[in-house]
């Protein structure tokens, strides 16, 4: 990096921090395209990180995530609290401009300089979402808010991750859904620490968070001998919700705060452990793709990757020939 | 690995390209398992793969993927070609038994040797979902199938580069879904060779496949200045099918060969670059996560990345040390 992009970066950092919106919004853009100039600031953000809740909600389309964001958003500015958004969902009113309603409210967001709400992309990121959102969440906690929601559709492993790696993870269903939709459910379950029945306005709410209190009674209890690598320690709590009205959203903020006590005080650090570890391993990862592609490396690289699309060497034999190589530069 | 594990790979490997359906299972749980015996035996199977045309069929919950899948065996078969089935979708029938009419379907090829029907599970899998979908394929492209389907949900980054690394990427909508599907959609367009309006029995089917065929026109033309890892080189085509009926399906298959044919003339090698880029890289990862977690470098690795969580050491930092930490092992 040159020393011009350094003092950029350096400036961008301060006046973030500092309050600067429009600073904010062009260091996350910098995150996004993962310019030099995002390394250099978060290398110097990064030790002021560590204090915003970071809470994943994620769900099949349709179960109603945007309006809940949009709710808790108002929630939590009515307790004082301010709230940062990121949405990773192909179908979020944020980034796909689908449903009207949703946008309008977030628009009165506007001026409120208490609330930050970015979008981004779901795809197109050569080492995934993780680093990228991983990024976007430091910078927004360094830059002081309380709250930081990450919004991301249910469906998609990468997303469920993202999301799974928050402090608290919110499960949103929404009752009598299609049996497609029905099916995703009882995977995202794993990764609940609350599950929200939201559109509980809708008939049969009451009867889908009854099924989902007997499917998390079902599986193996967990509030023993979890490592930190292991599940979650505690049952999820089921709530119901009706986002569009805000019926039960002062209770569900409730239940992310107790979530927040909880784990704080017993396994605090699962899932800062898992969301550094996976930090860390998607620049790891994304260091050794440049070296590979660099201009030392780039033909070797190709000529053996043409030699396993042609089914010529074996992808094992591929990628130990590529680690050699590496190594070899190093000896 | 054992000289055992190795007597049973090759073993294993040996009876399913035999032709041995219980062998060939038994593989594929070994590859998604990441047993050694998977390692040894794709590296004896994999010169044998490279004939069977790899057909990613990907698309949001409730386009009927399933039912367009169940449709093209039917048809595959009538003209006499082996099909093979992975279905990476947690909304399967497969899968998930969402739907009980596409499960009967399935079990119809219950007793045809010449359709063999896998799940994955979408989850869970520490690489990401790209190796073990690669390594299935190459299995059963080596085992001899004609066409290989891989369905998955197109919601997610991980699931849509799975069917994205096909030779051939069929994007199923359906007219007139919700909002919030629809804004799935546009970015699923992307990665698309074939399009497919499904449901075709259903109003406005013809309005959707205009509407997607203008969507199609209206992105940059793609047949000029195609790089192999630039966008597909040929605009789609948008077909209307009615999967429950088998209206169209003869049509489909007829396309996917037709874009099989260009693409083995021209841009040939960008989909089976991309797919071996993905599996090599994968196995690559996976063998540098094992170093850092193997006896000599666990406790150190577990240390840094507790670090990373108290956001003591920025994950960049970390990323640098532990890659030092590597190469340190080797001088």
């Amino acid at each position: 990096m040159t020393a011009d992009a350094g003092a950029k970066a350096a400036a961008l950092a301060d006046a973030a921090v500092a309050g600067d919106r429009l600073a904010l919004a062009r260091l996350l853009t910098a995150v996004e395209n993962r310019s030099p100039i995002a390394e250099a600031a978060l290398r110097s953000l990064f030790p002021m990180a560590g204090r915003a809740h970071l809470v994943g909600i994620t769900g099949p389309p349709g179960s109603g995530k945007s309006t809940l964001v949009a709710a808790l958003i108002a929630e939590a500015r009515r307790a004082g609290r301010t709230v940062a958004v990121i949405a990773v969902d192909p179908s979020s009113p944020i980034t796909g401009g689908a449903l009207l309603g949703d946008r309008v409210r977030m628009q009165a967001y506007a001026d409120d300089g208490d609330v930050f709400i970015r979008s981004m992309a779901s795809r197109g990121h050569a080492g995934g979402l993780a680093p990228t959102s991983a990024a976007a969440a430091a910078v927004l906690d360094a830059a002081g808010f309380d709250l930081i929601l990450i919004e991301t559709v249910g469906t998609g492993q990468s997303e469920v991750e993202v999301a799974a790696a928050a402090d608290t993870t919110v499960v949103v269903e929404a009752p009598e859904m299609g049996d497609e939709v029905q099916a995703i459910k009882a995977g995202l379950l794993e990764v609940a620490d609350v599950v929200v029945v939201n559109k509980g306005d809708k008939p049969g709410a009451q009867r889908t968070a009854s099924q989902l209190r007997a499917m998390l009674v079902a599986t193996a209890p967990r509030d023993a001998g979890a490592s930190s690598s292991g599940p979650r320690p505690k049952r999820p709590e089921v709530l119901i919700t009706t986002a569009a009205t805000g019926d039960g959203i002062p209770e569900l903020l409730a239940a992310l705060d107790r979530h927040r006590g909880l784990d704080r005080v017993g396994e605090s650090t699962a899932a800062r452990h898992t969301r550094a570890e996976a930090h860390v391993w998607a620049i790891l990862a994304e260091r050794l793709r440049e070296r590979l592609h660099d201009d030392a490396h780039a033909t070797a690289t190709m000529a053996l990757l043409d030699e396993v699309a042609d089914h010529r060497t074996d992808p094992y034999t591929a990628a130990d020939l590529l680690l050699g190589a590496l190594r070899s530069d190093d000896a």
